[in-house]
């Protein structure tokens, strides 16, 4: 029989931070042995987020609750301006970060990986750890390679400020970077009603539909001789990101040294 | 036992002529009685299209072939320059015309049904006889008053000059006769790359996808709290409007007076 | 300016009552003047919402409730034992009852609409108050008479016990009402995999799809010469029946006599 | 400047060969010297495909074509009878076989890759040349990994006589390969309809669609916490196979050895 993997969650009380502890709980190879909030009071990580009492009291103290539950592995999706701080303390006390976060620079994560490295533990930073928005990405920039006509159709809520999406825009670069120059469409083509044929990424076009009841969605559409071919990602709530963290705090168990993106993980 | 419906099919080698005679041959409530065409000389109208002989030799006189077979129906998809003359000569031997184009005046409407109200007989003018899009067309209109957020997504072949497609267009103008006054989006909403949100149109978008492989394909997405209701066509090749023109070839033979637009045979 | 219509809540601390008060706080046509709950205790509506404090306590008893607000309507999704006592209440304090649920008897239903008659009010009882679902199944069964050849594939989550769905059943129930006789596919048809052609009903097949992460699909594909139409309809989540309940409450005030389907107000 | 790659097309009037001819004609980076057939007789190869004279006129006799226009690649679409006989030529005269049927055994299959390697020249066999459909396979391979709740959904004619289909079953068993062991689904699970949750394999489900107007479409469907992924193919004509014979062509100019599988060409 395997040892559970121990895991602390910071945050705990926050929107992410509920998702991982009930991830956490949900889990038998896993067993919540801390959860710090500097928010929420001396009450059972469990009933916080509506499940039986866990037998975990949160904790105000990062440092204070590593040191006497001697986790495996921590798990932070605190604030951008907490996170490198929590990381640090993780790493001193030997507990592997497993960080959903933007805000590192390249040079900070040079250094985690260092003191990673002489501690012999392995952490992940990683800012989407939404498993089949990245195995989209993946696909859609592989088949690119085969399939260079193609399109990419987003849809979000109606109340969202930008357009296109993070994530198409994302998609698009991953695309650019392996298929072959191609300016698609017919060059003498002519829009009767100004923007219907989308935005012009390099060669392609991002369509972006607006829609309440629409949480997060994304279909790249390749086409070819008599053929189409759809890679599509519905997402349809936050709790989406967890099976991205669960595999994330199983792997890191698994090597040394800090890496970057989760999509490192998917061999 | 109910007696066939006897066709005779003008413009009979052309690409949708030759459709509609396979489309009389494999129906048993239908028989071929005469096949027209002004090109391809004297064969079998069965041996044109691929199929057994028919018995039926192609005529080149219209009013000669309408004569000496007597139809029921005469269905012609020809020239909007001859359609006129064709319709009017099939009205003068009592035959009711099917006819598949767009270059009536409604002068010529009217008059063509005063015409056939005083032979008694049916008669169908119709711009589009594909089913599905007609149906497409209808459910949209009629979701758009219950749900009136709405995108519409059509999709072509990479050579295709205009964008938005007529269909789309069409569309959008039966959802604009019916749903409620609405500016959709963000009013705050920012493109980051000019056109991603799509054509404007009365307060929703339209979005036009080219790729190869496609043939004529759209969706209308409505969306709504925590839900969306999709309805969507698509069109793989000109096979498809027969199912359309088989219906009227029957539905022709029951009523009188010139009908405009396949879908008042839609009740 | 039109006045507001005031509206009561019955069982409003339960999942869907909180939706309804939620829905009404939002909509400035309305007014929430009750909310009945047996069991949350002396807080206000608005606050057990997660929405700022409405004015309105949770009442306890639903007699006084409405002797004391006068309500125009009154929303019930209590339980199918409580409605029928409910309904007789509304009614005799003349207040439009909307009640969502399936357990009425039609003695019951005719038996109400006498006594709403008496009233002058209109009343509503609908097994199912999802605007998309519903038009998904009026367009299917209307699509079925020009297109026979059709499918049925329902999604929901990986734990649902019964499979079909019932909404799936009962789509399939109106397609048949209206669909001509077809028993389609190759009679010679062979599978290799047990039950891969799905459930059979009535000459077509209905399948349906378990996974994770889904709440509740449906997709009706039909299939003819060179084309197919699809009618899906995804629901996300219980707020997907709001807009349903919304229209139902404006609605209600505008007829005589108790009405059975959700559907019937959609002309 | 690149040279040009000239081809030779076996089974020249066949329904594969004459779209191989003109995909030959149609890439600038082709050259088309010899078109075998056994049946069409003394025609340009060119105006037997609806294009324009290609200055290749058919050849009766394989050895004497491959000798008489030195192709570099020879593209073979006859029967199985045929081609081992017409690889072997193929190869005597030094050109690359590109093959597509599904006849050969183990023992060939060796034999003729060393005969490959003696000439130094490339060569492929494969039963399957849609690149999409490979792409489709591996992706939903590789995302069973991450996402192992899985279900197919495949679409053919309505008059096909086999469920599920092949390309179904090749999916179902490179999914089976690299997918956790998972039986999916409530174990207490009941069918109302028999057959409506679909064919069993190994943990999961395969639903076949038949319906006139569908050629060949298939859907992999992945759910996780609050998601789904999905990768879809659609196929529309014959026609699909070449841009995967296209690629073919080309690489096999780049490597020794006879290979087995066009997916192992996409790297």
């Amino acid at each position: 029989m395997t040892d559970k993997i121990k895991v602390a969650v910071i945050g705990a009380s926050g929107r992410m931070g509920r998702e991982v502890v009930k991830m956490v709980l949900e889990d038998e190879a896993l067993t919540l042995v801390a959860a710090v909030s500097q928010s929420a009071g001396d009450i059972d990580a469990g009933l916080l987020v509506g499940k039986p009492a866990s037998g975990v009291k949160l904790s105000f103290n990062l440092s204070d609750a590593l040191h006497s539950s001697k986790p495996d592995v921590m798990v932070d999706f605190t604030t951008p301006q907490a996170v490198y701080s929590n990381t640090l303390t993780a790493i001193e006390h030997g507990v592997r970060p497993v960080v959903g976060t933007t805000g590192f620079t390249p040079e900070q994560i040079e250094e985690l990986d260092k003191l990673c490295q002489s501690r012999s533990i392995g952490g992940l930073i990683a800012p989407n750890f939404s498993i089949g928005a990245l195995l989209m990405m993946k696909f859609a920039a592989e088949a690119s390679k085969y399939m260079p006509h193609v399109e990419i159709i987003e849809y979000h809520g109606d109340q969202k400020l930008d357009a296109p999406s993070g994530t198409s825009i994302k998609t698009a670069e991953l695309i650019s970077e392996v298929r072959e120059e191609l300016r698609q469409g017919n060059p003498k083509e002519e829009e009767t009603i100004e923007g219907s044929r989308g935005g012009y990424y390099n060669g392609f076009r991002i369509h972006s539909v607006r829609l309440p009841g629409v949480f997060a969605q994304q279909e790249v559409i390749f086409g070819g001789y008599g053929q189409t071919l759809k890679i599509r990602h519905d997402s349809y709530e936050r709790a989406g990101y967890m099976p991205g963290v669960n595999t994330a705090v199983k792997k890191v168990m698994t090597y040394t040294g800090m890496i970057y993106g989760f999509e490192h993980l998917m061999d």
